[in-house]
């Protein structure tokens, strides 16, 4: 995992100033120590497997690419069982993936396993089971999940697709009856998959039941060739996943056996007869869990950001500030401290806040296990803002350490550019985020107009206001805590009157939510806000460590709380909480902390154990060795296989030569 | 220029409500109506060319893009002089290129009009000229400018190619003596220029007497080979820019002539005597025109994402408010008008000042031409920080606007990806953007602390105190002005007061302004927004238009004015010029502005005349026929191009057989 490559010097004396025990916070945030072993023996197992190494997919065409990642896929599959008791759990085997796909797609897992056969488990009879499920963990089929179409993502009932039920053969028929109802975006719909659940407008006896589950086979399983009527193809290159062929699915009026139709919940009888499902599924869990993987994602991809970042801003010198002087590193300077540090915090802010949702995941999944629903709109609250407000703020942190990087950030050898183009869309699946943030300020209306709602994150709303007492001590994270408490309050109660005013002036409830949309999504935002400052500093209070960790953790919780404030302090001053002079000291506070966490800053980084191959950063290489195998990554572009380029004699040479073709 | 197809009737309807004359806009925006014509018409010439018809470079590969976009820039070379009166300036030629290139890089063009030719018109001599302009201008060379070096980029005099004076052969000897010294990112120097100016260190007689230009021969005019001494390579994938072969350049012991060193100023005589330059040379100018020009890049990339993204959410419809209502149009969603309003707002606020750029640019460039230098530090900053203002800005608008198209938004279909992987480098190159707001923040604390310095765009630093009235209006342009002039006021003087006080505590000036730099970059970004605003009020105070224009770009200026306060409200609140209330105030004025606004949305986007050809976008087109369009960009995936993909022997057909294989 560490190039045994000697350490470059500036990066080797960032290290040496660490003042807490590396080893501690890194079993902190690899789930246990043992856990964090094993993943690190995943790690090394695929990194010292000749088979899994390939070629740095920056030098291949899109085509290659596609071929490179099945390749990787399947020696996955392959391989997956002789790993033996590194695999213990389905987090093991995650991670497994992670490494040998680089965090890119495996066209024969992710759609199968992580869409596929969870519906199956989820919506399939047992007899379906039986004929589907096997075959499928074997990989005698290859499964996707074909619900988004061309005019339609977020909202479900807008699917044109139909499935029209014809009694007298005990048929389905499959539909695409517009452009814009072809199924459009499904991961490995376009080349790989051989089945997919199709989601569509189930009509029986000529009344339309909505949004139904149905097996569709589609290519033959002896030749591969796409099936009559059915038309498949890739949707073309994106800004990033051009490993995986999202695809397209039209039906030209394909007929399926009755049984096909996912029957567990509501069913169709032979005759037509619609029989509906007992009780209104429960899918909110996975939704939940889904988002709270995004959350994740967004504090890993933004700690990648920051190692990559940090660790070069130790390594490049630049200016002097006197003449004379040598050239300070990058990272001395307060500007540069300030972007990247003041992400860093929030990369362990948005960990331990993803750390709080699965607890509450688990919490409240078995309340609901016992029959127990009451929490669960809090849960779905919770996760689509934190979602929305994470996805968000790594989105452009991430952009903000590339462009930290200089010129060098912009080449795909900094691994930033892939990074981001991975990342975003974070922002819009699995529920957009603005239309998530949307659904967050409606309940947080509701809960504030509903008194018998009750909830740990929304319990504050209805609160007395508090009284801030007239000299507050602005490094105490307890009363951060509380002024954002009191910021999310203050501006979600604003969004209720605006609410109200609408309603008084003649509008529905959705119509006045609508109109005051913009007041509401600030609300929805400094809530999530608020919550993830309050995890953190819960977080700090539960675990258990030495003094020296907590003391540094603790610099970071402020600074990422602090720094909040100066970005949004008009919110904060909106809701009268702070005085313009305290809010000056916000911004002098921050300025001061960014000197304390230095010395720690590239342990802090160092800490989430990324490998040099999970990197893919020559900017963020662990042994700072930069400069040299930046010229090494180039010599690997496809311009340089010669001297002078075939375009010579095409267009260079005559160019050069045309005035004397001329004479 | 216009698709001849039938437009999508709910695009058809927007452009119906409009209220203003869009010829009359178009012309402003096209600077007159003479001007704006030709534009068109040189698009036309561009379009209608058949020769200029080619594969679209979603599609290929890195290699075919690079080959494909030579042959564009080398048929623009030899179809330029056919144009006739098309071209009749400087302007029109630009904007030829850029049709042609669709603004993607140029290689016969960019760096050797750009930066080669005006290098050696600025640097070379008389005789020097005579030698290298004529063949550069026939196209006889191609030059590139090797300036930046792997391990240094904006700090000029920390480059470390070397260039010693051996006087018994009156030759130089250039050579990077370390790996950071390789010339690294100049564009076209990796496989298409065969001569570059190469900035290095000059040594005479054992003394170094810093950075100087010198002439060399890369690659051999007849085979194109490069020469002994030299290595060159393309540096490999970018983010964006994969057209161009952005390079490196290492030279060992290279031996050129002593007449190659560009002698118009400082020379070196025969005998290695150093003569200085007469006087400190001018190169302020260049610099602060090629920055007007990114506020440019900035005002219209922006345009061109508000174009997509405001065409596509008039056509697509999304979710239902009420359950039986038709779905609307996304852009009836008051957060989908905030998020693109205001940046369409904004980038008629970047034209605006980037005229004004120009102008001040042309006033003080006379002025310098007599010989006063009185201004041209505060053009100098004004540039700088404009530069580093507009693109920020811009950069997180195109994101904005690419995520507000949901999924489609992230194919490379949407035209969005690649607008902003070729906007992106804006913010880095001609100055890193937080290098210039620091240079920005040193000139206002300067002007803060001297009385003595003066000039339009400071001015307002040494005015006294301005006193709020007790009751303002916020729909007043003027007072909105005022509050943005104070509010810089007050950040510059709060920077310059924290100055002092490191100064107090022992700091010298530069480690002062280094201690406080987040204030003073906080100063820097208030006044560049100040700036902007009043550009925009001042423009429609000083422009000509009919009634109806003025009402549309008052509301505009309001608009983007207004919410400028909102996202910075704790900044005007740190200076006591709103209330908590008036803060509150201006939130609910730019709710309240976007119905208003809305009616001439696709109109205002239309009138910036951004052809489909350039767009290149699907989700933009002028039709909004995007559906069916979308479709056909997919196939032509490479992926498409047969049913069965070939990995399907490969891979697939193994994993699917493997279980009978077993048996």
């Amino acid at each position: 995992m560490k190039s045994s490559q000697k350490v470059n010097p500036d990066l080797q004396k960032e290290r040496d100033t660490r003042t807490f025990n590396l080893e501690e916070l890194s079993d902190i945030l690899g789930g246990g120590h043992e856990q964090r072993l094993r993943k690190n023996q995943i790690a090394a197992a695929v990194e010292n497997d000749v088979e899994y190494n390939g070629p740095d997919p920056a030098f291949l065409s899109r085509m290659e690419r596609f071929e490179e990642w099945m390749r990787r896929s399947s020696l996955l599959v392959r391989k997956k069982d002789d790993l033996g008791e590194l695999i213990q759990d389905h987090k093991d085997f995650v991670n497994y993936n992670t490494y040998v796909t680089k965090k890119r797609p495996n066209v024969f897992f992710d759609l199968h396993f992580g869409m596929f056969v969870p519906t199956l488990m989820g919506q399939a009879s047992e007899e379906q089971k039986e004929k589907w499920l096997i075959p499928s963990l074997n990989h005698e089929m290859i499964g996707t999940y074909a619900q988004t179409e061309m005019g339609h993502g977020t909202f479900l009932r807008g699917l044109e697709t139909t499935a029209h039920y014809d009694a007298t053969r005990q048929e389905f028929i499959l539909h695409s009856p517009t452009t814009t109802s072809i199924k459009w975006w499904p991961g490995t719909l376009g080349k790989t998959a051989t089945h997919a659940v199709v989601m569509a407008q189930l009509y029986t006896k000529g009344v339309c039941h909505g949004i139904h589950a149905f097996m569709l086979q589609l290519r033959s399983l002896e030749d591969h060739r796409s099936l009559p009527g059915i038309t498949l193809g890739d949707i073309g290159p994106k800004f990033g996943y051009n490993e995986n062929d999202n695809g397209f699915l039209k039906m030209d009026h394909v007929r399926i056996p009755l049984g096909n139709m996912l029957m567990k919940n509501a069913q169709v009888l032979p005759d037509g007869t619609y029989v509906k499902a007992s009780r209104k599924e429960l899918t909110y869990g996975t939704m939940t869990l889904v988002r709270s993987f995004i959350v994740r994602n967004s504090a890993f991809f933004l700690a990648e950001a920051c190692t990559i970042a940090i660790r070069y801003s130790s390594v490049r010198r630049q200016s002097e500030m006197r003449p004379g002087e040598p050239e300070p590193q990058v990272l001395d300077y307060p500007t540069q401290q300030h972007k990247l540090f003041t992400l860093l915090a929030t990369s362990y802010a948005f960990f331990f806040v993803q750390q709080k949702m699965v607890d509450m995941y688990g919490r409240i999944n078995e309340e609901i296990g016992k029959g127990e629903f009451g929490n669960m709109q809090e849960l779905h609250s919770v996760s689509s803002g934190l979602k929305a407000f994470t996805t968000a703020v790594t989105n452009s942190g991430i952009e903000v350490c590339r462009m930290s990087c200089g010129g060098h950030g912009y080449s795909v050898a900094s691994g930033l550019p892939d990074l981001y183009a991975y990342f975003t869309p974070n922002c819009t699946y699995e529920g957009e985020n603005t239309v998530l943030l949307l659904q967050t300020a409606r309940y947080l209306i509701k809960c504030f107009r509903d008194r018998n709602l009750s909830g740990d994150s929304i319990d504050y709303l209805r609160k007395g206001a508090w009284r801030r007492p007239a000299n507050v001590d602005l490094t105490d994270i307890g009363l951060l805590c509380r002024l954002y408490e009191q910021r999310a309050r203050g501006l979600v109660t604003f969004s209720a009157e605006k609410v109200d005013e609408a309603m008084r002036k003649g509008e529905d409830m959705v119509g006045a939510l609508n109109k005051a949309s913009l007041h509401t999504v600030r609300g929805a935002n400094a809530h999530c806000h608020y919550y993830v400052v309050k995890s953190f500093a819960d977080k700090l209070q539960s675990l258990e460590m030495s003094a020296p960790l907590r003391v540094v953790l603790t610099d970071l919780a402020r600074l990422y709380a602090l720094d909040g404030i100066a970005k949004c302090s008009g919110e904060f001053m909106e809701e009268n909480l702070l005085s313009a002079a305290e809010v000056k000291k916000c911004h002098q506070l921050v300025a001061e902390l960014l000197p304390i966490i230095r010395p720690n800053a590239v342990s802090l980084v160092d800490a989430f154990e990324f490998s040099d191959d999970m990197l893919m950063s020559v900017l963020g290489r662990y042994d700072g060795n930069v400069y040299e195998n930046l010229l090494k990554w180039a010599m690997k572009s496809d311009l340089n296989k010669t001297d002078v380029i075939p375009a010579y004699e095409k267009h260079i040479r005559p160019l050069l030569k045309r005035n004397q073709a001329k004479l």
